[in-house]
């Protein structure tokens, strides 16, 4: 039976841009990582498929209002992996602003730490603040794609440099590795020269789970190439089913089965125990936001200042978004027009997640959200990104993660130990294997 | 009264070259975060004031004979920060093959992790290997020094663009951060561009130590403008006194004085209860070594292929050692001169601790040897490189650290949280505070 795949999307305080400001939080432990391993303790007694974390180069200028500024992921998830047993750790890092060496490096050593637990989201940074803060030009769209697919292309070789029975550790001859079974990279590309091999052996999952989250064309192309899970920002069941379709329909041409990548769209669930009592969380996140942030954030998404324009007034008329965030300007712009919102309006829908779908309701309510989509084409489950936190967490997976399980749509327990196994997807064999050891 | 500093130098299963060979040594641990999670806990408990971790970008292809290829340094400190409490916390990145952002981010969180641990170990790489696997040419040795200190002011000015009091987290009014307090760090030198702020707040210690090895020229001009303490290998007494002396009348010069920076030598302690036992287990070690792996070592460390020379004759007239690791070939050179020694001879005093002092004995033989050298003005502590592990750790934590308190050299307890606190170091003051109320 197909079951739904859920991440714990976690952020400092909680989703809600004003989270920090909610008596449920306590904004001081952004940078407590226990705050972080009681969430991820959390995510696995719910037996969820991972906790992912997002990632941004840099501050970008709206901290006043926002309790910004927190761990580095790959750093943070290491320090989950050693208090968690089962559940998957997926961190976002740049391919824009990396180097392919230090990634699969990185990522190698937090699988063998965590036993095959890792998943790199693979982002390319489209913001102009990241680039000044490692001086050079913002890259253009299409060339941050196509730097993004040489720069995986080289992880995976360096992941697969190791054969998996390459060490030996024979102690009576001395022999500890069959250097014939560790290979030289020798990649020479339009973007990197990279000659490998890296310095740690095949990590547990052959690969760490490669996931990704750009709904651009560039991007979409991307994922049907390399991507095993995708995060997708959809607000209505039918654009979510349109991108469904699309996307799984360009596996094929890349060899792929439809199963061997996951869409998974984000939603924030504000849950009470009665539909009253999840609509009051609802206003009372509302009324705690901040109209220059949300402005600015508006701006951001949209590429375009909307400093000074009048709250209660429709979106000016828009030239154009910015090209580097084109498919989230997109559905915002969309969002605005279809139900003909205020810029006050507007900013109050994305406060939630940032064009991620909001649903207020009581945990089965929020479950017949998930199955609509879950079991109507549009998602193989959901990346769940809590509008505070713990607390919204500790609700999904105390209220509406049972729902879930009576309605036989999601496991009781975890079935295997690697990231993969929960995903359902094969472990790769290393490219150096002859095809008759392979097979 | 002045205390010993003392390192727990982490290394797969041990030092010696041959210790995953060894009997008390399981090698398949060398990738296990939990052979490390036990060593932290063992240094711990012996009041160190930290571990330490080095690191090489490349794996230079010698990992037939020796048990290379482990966990990077950062994820695996990480993880080691959430099993100790107070320990410090170490580790070598490159300046190099990185970008300044990225270290300034990745310290931070640590730093922020540990609450207040951790120590970046500068290095500028000098291995042919590590710049094949970033795509460039190896720059010359001065060169990477010019790097190294741009990019060390560029990490501290990052650390420095929020100032202690910046986040507020004002509930009733909304302002998370007092963003008059975050400064961008609007960097425009040689080698680096970066606007800033960073996106974490300022670390516990303000800066995480800065820890630095190289013991050429250029490095020691480095060590004498930025370091906080420096590793370095010295094969004797009268040569670490040289040093010793020779670096901290650098310091006046750049307006610090001489407790700003604690130098603290290498030293492999080969421990037994009797001196007999002792020498068996150099001895045991020594004969696992294999000869091939031994010469591409010493190569390496001399940037000459000794690949075919008799072991049992003398080192070849050598023109001169390669400009990237001059230090180090110097070192060897000497010690080649001075005893006497055949490669074979040669290749087995390397074999301990690549260049650094081995000393086999009781643990009092041990303790005399460190006292010797700290009141004799060569060292301000050590890094201690033990040959096994765990067991040469333990053995260290439990018979040599007790020795040195029975004498007055070193500490009971902890005295303080944080690695500045362990080393007697202040915690720097932000740039941007203005004097009156840093004062």
């Amino acid at each position: 039976m197909r079951r739904m795949h859920l991440n714990a999307f976690l952020m400092g305080v909680g989703h809600h841009e004003a989270a920090w400001r909610h008596p449920r939080t306590e904004p001081s432990r952004i940078t407590d990582v226990r705050h972080f391993q009681h969430l991820a303790r959390v995510a696995e007694r719910g037996a969820l498929d991972s906790v992912f974390l997002a990632d941004t180069l840099a501050l970008a200028g709206k901290v006043r209002y926002n309790a910004l500024g927190g761990l580095e992921p790959l750093t943070l998830l290491s320090a989950l992996a050693v208090v968690t047993e089962r559940i998957g750790l997926i961190a976002t890092v740049s391919t824009t602003y990396n180097e392919p060496f230090h990634v699969a490096r990185k990522f190698a050593s937090l699988d063998h730490i965590s036993g095959g637990r890792a998943g790199w989201n693979i982002v390319t940074s489209a913001g102009e603040a990241e680039a000044r803060n490692f001086g050079i030009e913002r890259p253009a769209h299409t060339e941050r794609y196509a730097r993004a697919a040489e720069f995986v292309d080289v992880v995976t070789k360096l992941w697969d440099s190791w054969e998996d029975g390459a060490i030996l550790r024979e102690r009576h001859t001395g022999v500890y590795a069959d250097t014939d079974r560790i290979h030289p990279v020798d990649h020479a590309g339009t973007y990197f020269r990279v000659r490998g091999p890296l310095n740690a052996p095949r990590p547990p999952q052959g690969h760490p789970v490669l996931v990704q989250a750009g709904s651009s064309e560039d991007g979409k192309r991307f994922a049907a190439r390399y991507a095993e899970a995708v995060f997708t920002a959809q607000q209505t069941l039918e654009e979510a089913r349109a991108f469904y379709a699309d996307l799984k329909g360009r596996l094929a041409a890349h060899g792929r089965r439809p199963e061997e990548l996951l869409i998974l769209p984000g939603i924030v669930p504000i849950i009470g125990s009665t539909e009253r009592e999840a609509r009051r969380l609802e206003k009372e996140l509302e009324e705690l936001t901040v109209p220059e942030y949300g402005v600015a954030q508006v701006s951001t998404m949209l590429g375009v200042d909307l400093t000074g324009h009048p709250l209660d007034e429709p979106l000016p008329e828009l030239s154009g978004a910015t090209e580097g965030q084109q498919s989230r300007a997109r559905l915002v712009l969309d969002l605005a027009r279809r139900d003909g919102l205020t810029l006050r309006q507007l900013i109050a829908r994305l406060a939630g997640g940032r064009g991620h779908r909001v649903v207020a309701g009581t945990p089965e309510q929020i479950a017949d959200q998930l199955e609509e989509w879950f079991t109507g084409g549009a998602a193989d489950g959901f990346n769940i990104m809590p509008p505070i936190l713990p607390g919204g967490l500790e609700d999904f997976v105390d209220h509406v993660i049972p729902e879930l399980r009576i309605r036989g749509l999601f496991r009781y327990e975890y079935e295997g130990r690697t990231l993969r196994d929960h995903y359902g997807l094969a472990r790769p064999v290393a490219r150096h294997v002859p095809q008759a050891v392979a097979v």
